[in-house]
């Protein structure tokens, strides 16, 4: 069986990942990362979604971005924004999707993974530049040279299989393949009760793609 | 004032790395990782280091790599091997270096810096996949294509200024630069009063380059 480390935020987006992933016949391992977030009930939303998607394992790490700071969701002093901004928004966390692919990728050595699967888009998105397909590209060549796995002749690939598409058609595409959104979490300022703010970049895109797909947004939302 | 993140690791290798950056006048934030390894008494010789050798900042990040595993130094039920192994050893960690880098390219891009420096080396080294030429450079690629600071045009550079030296090379160095040898810890099964083994691989080569170097061997040995 071809195993596949899925990177799961809790979000929109990876938990569509998980979907397409369980749909092309990976065995699924999912990973989330206790990074000092301030949006933290993504945390409960991304164990929940593993569990009811049948993830074969799910694994929280722990790793402290707050120590580096930088960002809005790493750095209490700094507010999230309500209106969009130009150019690369403070909700940028330095080298984020690096830190958290280097690590699925020591995961994925161990488990002798043939991918890894990242949620990562680069349509209705924020501008972030970890997100861009240049970027993954060269992340992959460098992971096959960093492991040894990667040495002994085996190909790691990194799966964004929603890089091109719009919010609208990844919400399509999730509803096709089953996935209940109403236990996902987007919002940058979820609550406890992981209720959305309805304000930030992130609920704005989410808002706007269900809109636009013309299905009932299950998001619950702080007012 | 142009500046670097340095990768302390406590070892020989890495305070001769910090020494080097030094005498080409950057400013040096240091940056160790409490990573789950057994070899702890690492992290003492670190924060001593960066104390005794100027730097301005030093930051300890904690990231659970025993959750993964897939080592011996991370992996209690696997032991160090006291002979060298041929291939790529059980010493390896899964994508450590990757993991490390990355997380230092997050502070890299906070503190604006110039440089990452990494105590890597090809010539008297175990073998690691991800201490090789080709991964650094494709991994400098990447780190480029990976932060807003990359994108707006500032080029930030891996810089390995021991790839092609032997330990001998490296001691001889460090001398030159004023390196207290006596305050590094290399050995993987350091005790916690920082005396080492004398058997495994990084004690080895170690113990080879001073008798090469023909300078007297400071480091403390359990028997």
């Amino acid at each position: 069986m071809k195993r596949a480390v899925i990177l799961l935020s809790g979000g929109l987006d990876s938990a569509t990942v998980l979907a397409i992933a369980k749909s092309e016949g990976y065995d699924c391992y999912t990973i989330s990362f206790d990074y000092g977030q301030r949006h933290r009930a993504e945390l409960k939303a991304s164990a929940k979604l593993a569990q009811s998607m049948g993830a074969i394992e799910h694994k929280v790490i722990n790793i402290d971005l707050t120590a580096i700071g930088g960002s809005a969701l790493t750095d209490n002093s700094i507010d999230v924004p309500e209106q969009h901004e130009e150019g690369i928004p403070i909700t940028y966390v330095p080298a984020r999707n690096t830190v958290f692919m280097s690590i699925a990728l020591g995961w994925a050595e161990v488990l002798k993974a043939e991918a890894i699967f990242v949620g990562v888009n680069a349509v209705d998105y924020s501008g972030y530049p970890d997100c861009r397909p240049e970027y993954i590209a060269a992340f992959e060549k460098m992971a096959n040279l960093a492991t040894k796995t990667g040495v002994e002749g085996s190909k790691l690939s990194i799966e964004t299989p929603l890089i091109d598409l719009t919010k609208k058609a990844i919400i399509k595409k999730g509803i096709e393949l089953g996935v209940d959104y109403g236990q996902t979490i987007s919002c940058y300022k979820a609550d406890e009760y992981g209720r959305a703010c309805g304000q930030c970049d992130s609920c704005r895109f989410r808002k706007q793609g269900f809109e636009q797909a013309n299905i009932d947004d299950p998001t619950l939302y702080q007012t």
